[in-house]
């Protein structure tokens, strides 16, 4: 068992950060064209600014800290994890697939703008990942500008979160098992979390052969968060999730919930905290952050 | 002008060349998983294999090829840039976008599959590009890997093709004029185009410094191009063109065809086709492929 103390209030303080410095970022990359472009970036505006608790983002910065890698950098890469989750999340909420009208308690991209703009505000946010990736503020050194971006194509396509979409698109018709739905969920949301940590670990000049243990800690995190998120989905509160619940049940979906109760399930989550946190236990105090922010993946309310 | 002979041949067996390698390219890169994504790559390999005419690797390869670089590492960057084009189609088809049926004389991704698996297949022939550019094979050199990255993420985003597909949406609503029908399809047709001719500059090692001639070659077959698509809107025949033509008129959308007239838009490209040709003087017989390229593209039926 790791022996860092609970310390929420350095949680607090760095998601603060976090939001106001991607915030800001974005609000830099993303100026709006003085011509009919502009409805195409005010949509990428209102999906990338503002919005979101910015955990990948966190998860890259807390990580690249272990290594002392400039601030500014960390969050380049971290706008570039996050402006991929954006885009999933406009595109999972289009009316051919989940037709979800709330999003971080405000109208999805497709009610507040309409869908076609819905669909090429999703991919310009796409194309924007990897544009900041190999802008040279994100890295002087064109290696790890490579292998940031080849650590994000990989986790965000059909071998990694949109893969994991897809499974979870057919789920209803199908009945998966637990070793299923690990997968799928390994692939919706642990993908992109485990890239969040590579490219921090990628950053800090990490070679592959050391990043064993970071990648263990990332495992189990993206498990935990998706259980967390089962359980949200059957006793969370709509207001403050910002989106509609109770979803799965009406689908007829398996999740982590119905295969293995809520109590199971809960002491599961608990369990994969306690394990990430052993991950980093060679760390020391510099792993403090992670350890909380683990922590806080299966204690949120939303 | 340029001294060069018309040598249809050598055209034709160009196309034979890249069509079967980007083919065979897209289907070693696109194997279909033994799990419930299959459906996806199946979607992915429905637009990406077997369609289209491959102008865009052919440019990659062509001007990769003034410049000796080993033809698989360009067929690889060919394949990046058509993956993406391949994407902005089965989008651009989508019911919300211009509700197409037809696309390559097939039915477009959506109606063969449906649209949700239709919006995921785009998404990660998106991310593909990316991925496939990251990879060795593509270039041993980390800093021409995240050139090309950077050129293709430019060209796609809200400050190239998709920003176009933006500028063309809302066109119905807006009286554009003749410099903004340009701007338009300078982002939207020309910027891919251009990112072909980028990038097998960056292959082959040639400094920005050294590539003027060559991007002022891919600017005018960018516009030559959209002109002979106007034309083809017009004048052109749907069974060969495999998809439905006259929308623009209906939608009263301006083109180069309306504001310049048939006559004065056929002459505007086949100037143009020209002025791309003496670009590239310098490179001698080396250019005669460039060169059949561009005429071809105003001489097209389809």
């Amino acid at each position: 068992m790791t022996v860092v103390a609970d310390k929420p209030e350095l949680l607090t303080e760095a998601f603060q950060n976090i939001q106001s410095d991607v915030d800001s970022a974005f609000d830099a990359f993303l100026p709006v064209p003085q011509d009919s472009r502009a409805r195409l970036v005010e949509a990428m505006r209102y999906a990338a600014i503002g919005a979101g608790k910015r955990v990948r983002p966190l998860l890259v910065v807390a990580t690249a800290d272990l290594f002392g890698v400039n601030r500014s950098a960390a969050v380049n890469a971290g706008c570039a994890v996050e402006a991929i989750h954006a885009y999933s999340l406009i595109h999972d909420d289009l009316p051919c697939m989940d037709d979800d009208e709330l999003r971080h308690g405000k109208p999805t991209v497709h009610r507040a703008f309409d869908e076609a703009t819905a669909v090429l505000a999703g991919d310009c946010l796409h194309a924007l990942a990897f544009d900041i990736l190999t802008q040279p503020d994100t890295s002087t050194d064109p290696f790890v500008r490579a292998e940031l971006v080849g650590a994000l194509a990989k986790a965000s396509g059909h071998d990694g979160m949109a893969g994991g979409q897809m499974m979870d698109i057919v789920a209803g018709e199908q009945d998966y098992d637990l070793r299923q739905v690990t997968r799928l969920q390994q692939l919706k949301t642990g993908a992109l979390l485990a890239a969040s940590v590579e490219m921090g670990a990628v950053l800090g000049r990490v070679p592959p052969e050391g990043r064993t243990q970071l990648r263990a800690y990332a495992r189990d995190i993206g498990l935990s968060f998706q259980i967390a998120d089962d359980l949200l989905d059957v006793e969370g509160d709509e207001g403050k999730a910002g989106k509609a619940l109770r979803k799965d049940e009406a689908q007829g979906k398996a999740t982590f919930v119905t295969l293995m109760g809520v109590d199971a399930a809960r002491r599961q989550a608990g369990m994969l905290v306690e394990q990430a946190a052993d991950h980093l236990a060679s760390h020391g105090d510099d792993a403090r952050l992670l350890i909380e922010l683990a922590r806080f993946i299966v204690k949120r309310d939303h």
